[in-house]
C-alpha cells in the first residue's frame, strides 16, 4: 500500500481571475469555503496557505482551529509578495521601502507559520525580474535578492525557508528561473535555512528534466518540498497531474523513491474550468495509480537498461509496467 | 512626412489584473478615465472599445459624446465573450444556451458599433479551445465555431466582422490559433463580411513570420485590421512596439507599405508596470522612427537582394537604414 | 485483431550524419542493406523510398525486384530535392535553372513510382524558406512554390502527389510550415492531385494538435498519408512512437479510426543511437498496444465527456483504458 | 577607436553537412583552405581549431607554421569528442573504454594546444545527455561527467580548460545545458582550471538572458571565452551576429564592457548558404558598429533608468543610440 501523503496549495479552492476574465472564474471564496473544500478531497491533509489569509482579518489562531476541525495541517505559509504593490518586484524592487516591506510580509508569514505549525515559509518572488531588454542591471537585482533573503533568513535561524523558482509569470522574465540558478543564489546567500520548493510544472516550463532536477537539488541538500501538476511546457498551466506528461511524471515519482522522499507531495493546480475538489482528487488518484506502476517496474532490469543507456529497453520496461504486462 | 494613423485597444488605459496580482495593477478605471488618458497620447485617434463599457450602464450615445469631445474615434467594438460565464467557450461552448448568449453579446456590440461609428466588430474568442488532451471533439468545436460566426455575420450583412486569432491564453490551447487556420475557417463560414485582425504579437506567439502573414491575409482579401506590439515569442506579453523584435517590426511596416495599407495601425498593449500614456506614446514614437528608417531603405537594392535571396545583402540594407549610414 | 498495416521511410535503415558526427552514425548502407533490414521488422510492408536510390546507378526495376523478393512494397517515392544543390531551395530557389531542375528530379521520382507501384510521390521541400529577417520576398517564394507544384502536378494528372509540411530544418524557417498553410497553398495550386503527408512529429513541432490536424486535413479531402514518430516539441527528433507523447498518440490513433483510415501508417524515424530494426519494431509494437488501448475505450462514454468538454471525465476514460481498469 | 579583437571557430570555413544534405553544403575543405579563407577576413586573428585537424595527418607544427604565415593565432583547441564513436556520449558514455578514449582525445588536444600556443582547450560534450525519458540514470551521467573532467584537468594543472554548454544538438537533450548548471558542475569538479565558453547563441537557446549570464559566469570567475552569433531561440542556427537579436547583442556588448573583457570575441557561425568569408566579415563589421552604438550610450543616464528599473527610459536610451539621435 502506498505510503505517499498529499497536500496542495490552498489557492486551488479559491476563485481565480486572469487578465480577461477579470470578473473571476467561479464564485468568490473565503478561507472557510476553501478549507471546507479541501476537507472533501480524499487523502488530502496538507495545505500551503497564503498569508494574509483569503478572509480579511482572520487570525492565525482561528485558521489553526479551522484546520484542526477539518483534520487538515498547514505544511507551509506563503506571503503575498506579488500583488499590486509589488508589481516591480519584492526582494528586488527598485524602491528600498518596498524591499523592506517585503521582509515585513515575510515576518507575518513566519509568525503565522509558528501558530499554524507549518514546516516551512515559502518565497515566491513572482514579480522579481524584468520585462524588456535593457530595463535592469542584472547584477544589481541579483544582489538585492541575495541581500534580502539573507537578512530575513538570518533573522529567523530556526525557520526553514524555501524558494519556489519559475521562469516567468507574472513577471515577463523572472530572476530565479531554474533549479541550478536558484542553487547558485542559495550558495551565495550563505545561510543554512533556505532551500527549494521544486514544482514539477515550473521545471517543465524551464525546459528542465524534472526527475533530474529533483535529484540535483537533493544532492545539494536543498530539497524542502516536491510539488506536482502538469502543463504543455510553454506556460504554467497548473493542470492535473500527468494530464499531459505521463512518462516524465512516472520518472519523477521514481526519483522521489530514489532519494527516499517521505514528506508530503504537494499539488499546485489552478482548476479554472473544473470543480476544484474533483480536479485535486483526480490528481491524487493519478499519483496513486502511478505509484502502483512504479511498484510494477523491475528496478534491477531498469538499472541494467540505464547502465547501458539503452533507451528502447528502458522504455519497454516503462510501457510494460504501465500496461500491466 | 509619415501618413500613418494610430489607434489602440482602450484596455491599455484600464486597470489590469492577473491571477497573482488579483488586486489589480494600478487603480480601477472607468470609461471616462480611460478616454481622458487616451486623449493625452500624441497622434492617437482610434480606439477599439470593449462592449459592455468599463463604466456600468454607460450608454453608447454617451460614449460617443465623450469620444467626440476628446477628438477620438471608435475604430472597432469588441464584445466581452471571454469573461466568467464563457470560461468553457463562447462560440464553441458545450452549452447551447451560452453559444446563443454569445451571439447576443455580439448583437450588443453591433448596436454599439453603429452608434459609435466603428469600422468593424471584433470576435475575440479567447476561451474557445481546450485545456487537456482528450477533452474535446475537435471537429465538433470547429463546427460550432463555423455555425455561430456564420449565423451572426449573416444576420448583419452590412457589418464588417473580424477575427483576432491567437494560439493560447486565456484558454490553454485556442481553436483559431494561426492566420492560415483562421483563413480556412473564414472560407468554410462562407460569408463575405468576416475578415481578420492581424495582431503582430499573436503572430510571433504562433511562431509565424508577421510580415509574411499580413501579406498572406491580404492576398486572401481578409485583412481588416493590423495591430502592433511586441513579446518574447513565448507568451502574449503585449509590450511596447519593437521593444524586443526590431527587424521583424521593420519588415512588418515594409509589408504594410507593400500592400498599400492606409487604415490605422492599432496598438495592443498591457502596460502592467508602466504609465499607460507613456507606454502607448512610446510605441507611436517608435513606429514613426521606424517609418523613417523605411524611407531610408533603398527599395530597388532590397529587391535585388531579395530576388537573389541574399541574406547578407538584405541585412546590410536594413542595418544601413537603421544606423542612418 | 488489429487491421493496421505499417510502413516506414527507408532512411530509417540508412547511415545518418549530422553537422557534428559528419563521419556518420553507424556504417554506410546501400539500398540492399536497407531493404534487408526492413524485411527483418515484423509487420513492416510499406516503404517510402528516396529517389535517386542509396545505391548509385541502381535501376528502378532492380529495386522493384529486391522489394518483391523481400515481400515489401513501395508506398511512395520521395525525390531528393534538399541536398547540396538545393541549399537555397527547390521549388522556391532564386535560380530559375534550379527550380526547373527540381521538376526534373520530381519527374524521375514519378517514373520510379510507376515502376515500383508507389501510391504517391512526396514533395518534401526541406530547403524552401529562409534563414534571416529580410532575406526573401515572402510572396515571391510563395508564388514560386505554387507555380512549380502546379506545373508538375498538371503534367502528371494521374499521379497523386503529397506535400510533407514542416516548420524548420534543414532550412532555418520553412515555407510550408503547418497543415493549414499547406492547405491554403494546395487550394491556390488548384489541381486535384496534390494532398498532404501528415507527419505526427512535424505537427508537434509546429505546435499543432496532431489529432485535430489529421481530421482537418481529412475534412478537406487532402489526407494522402499519416505518419507517426515522436519528439520533444522543440525539434524533429524522429524518436520511436509514443516515447514522449502517449496521450497525443492515443488521440491520433482514435482520430484515424474516426476518419476511417485504412491505408498504412508510416513511420518516420532516425534511430541515430539505436539498432534501426529494433527501433522500428518497437514503434510498431507500441502502435499495436495503443490500438488495444483504443479497443478498451468506451466510445459512448467518451462522446458524453467530450460533448460536455469535461476534461476530467475524458482523461479518466483514457487512463482507465491505458491501465486496463 | 574600438579595441575589440576577433576570432572564430575554424569550422566556419569548412564544408557543412546535415542529415538531409549529406553530400555537404559547398565543397570539401582541408586545413589549408580553411586557414586561407580565415586570413581573408578583415580583423580576424584568432581561431578555435578542432583536433584532429581537417587535413588527415597534418602535424601541429605544420598547422602552427600555416597560422604564422597567415598572421593568425590559435585561441583554443577543441577535441573531436562528438563524432561517430561518441554517439552515446564522451565523458558520460556508458562504455568505460569510450570514456577513457575521450580523455585520450583531450590529451591530443592539450598537446596540440601547447604547440599552437592556444589559450585554452575546449570541452564540447555534444553527445553527452540522453534522447528519451527513462534512458539514463541522471546522477550516474552527472558523476561520469564530474569524474572525467576532474581527472583530465588534474592531469594538466597548468592548462586552462573550458566547457561550452548547450541545451541540445547533437544529443536530443544535453547534460550541461545552461550556465548555472555548468557552474554547479565546475564547483563539484573542484579544480581551478576549468571555466566556461559562453556562447551567446547557446544562451538564447537555453532561454537565458545572455547579458545576465555572461556577468554571472564572470562573478564566479569562470569566464574563459565569450562567443557571439545569433539564432531564433528555438535552435542553434549559428547565424551572423545580430541578424535577429539586436537589443540582446547590444546588451551583451555592454556587459562585456562592464566586466572589463579584453580577450578576443569569438564567432561561432555555420554559414550553410552564404560565403563564409563574407558571413564572418559581416559579423565583425556588425560588432564594430554596435560598439560605436555602445559609445553613444549615455551610461550615467542608463544607470538612472536601470536603478529605477524604468523600461521605457532604458529602451529610449538604446533607441537613441542606435538611431544616432
Amino acid at each position: 500500500m502506498s505510503k505517499l501523503t498529499f497536500g496542495t496549495g490552498i489557492w486551488a479552492f479559491g476563485q481565480f481571475v486572469d487578465r480577461y476574465a477579470a470578473d473571476g472564474y467561479g464564485e468568490p471564496k473565503n478561507s472557510r469555503n476553501m478549507i471546507e473544500a479541501a476537507a472533501k478531497v480524499p487523502d488530502l491533509i496538507h495545505l500551503d496557505i497564503n498569508v494574509p489569509f483569503a478572509t480579511d482579518g482572520l487570525k492565525a489562531i482561528e485558521m489553526r482551529k479551522m484546520l484542526d476541525d477539518h483534520g487538515l495541517k498547514c505544511r507551509a505559509t506563503t506571503p503575498h509578495i506579488y500583488m499590486r504593490e509589488y508589481a516591480k518586484g519584492s526582494f528586488t524592487n527598485p524602491d528600498s521601502k518596498l524591499r523592506a516591506k517585503t521582509l515585513d510580509r515575510v515576518r507575518e508569514a513566519v509568525e503565522a507559520a509558528a501558530i499554524l505549525g507549518a514546516g516551512y515559509v515559502k518565497f515566491w518572488p513572482g514579480q522579481d525580474g524584468f520585462d524588456m531588454p535593457g530595463q535592469v542591471n542584472y547584477m544589481q537585482i541579483w544582489d538585492y535578492n541575495i541581500e534580502g533573503m539573507r537578512k530575513i533568513a538570518t533573522e529567523f535561524p530556526d525557520v526553514q525557508f524555501a524558494i519556489e523558482y519559475k521562469a516567468k509569470e507574472p513577471r515577463v522574465r523572472m530572476l530565479l528561473a531554474t533549479a541550478p540558478k536558484t542553487l547558485l543564489a542559495i550558495q551565495e546567500i550563505g545561510v543554512p535555512n533556505i532551500g527549494i520548493v521544486m514544482d514539477f510544472g515550473h521545471s517543465l516550463l524551464a525546459d528542465e528534466t524534472p526527475a533530474e532536477m529533483v535529484q540535483l537539488i537533493h544532492r545539494h541538500g536543498k530539497l524542502v518540498s516536491a510539488e506536482l501538476n502538469d502543463n504543455w511546457r510553454g506556460w504554467d498551466d497548473d493542470l492535473p497531474v500527468a494530464s499531459v506528461h505521463l512518462f516524465e511524471t512516472l520518472e519523477y515519482l521514481l526519483a522521489l523513491r530514489t532519494i527516499g522522499w517521505s514528506d508530503p507531495i504537494l499539488l499546485d493546480q489552478f482548476p479554472f474550468r473544473e470543480d476544484p475538489v474533483a480536479a485535486v482528487s483526480r490528481s491524487i488518484e493519478t499519483i496513486k495509480r502511478l505509484d502502483e506502476v512504479c511498484d510494477r517496474i523491475n528496478m534491477a532490469e531498469l538499472k541494467v537498461a540505464q547502465d547501458a543507456q539503452d533507451a528502447l529497453a528502458a522504455q519497454q520496461i516503462f510501457w510494460d509496467a504501465i500496461l500491466g504486462k
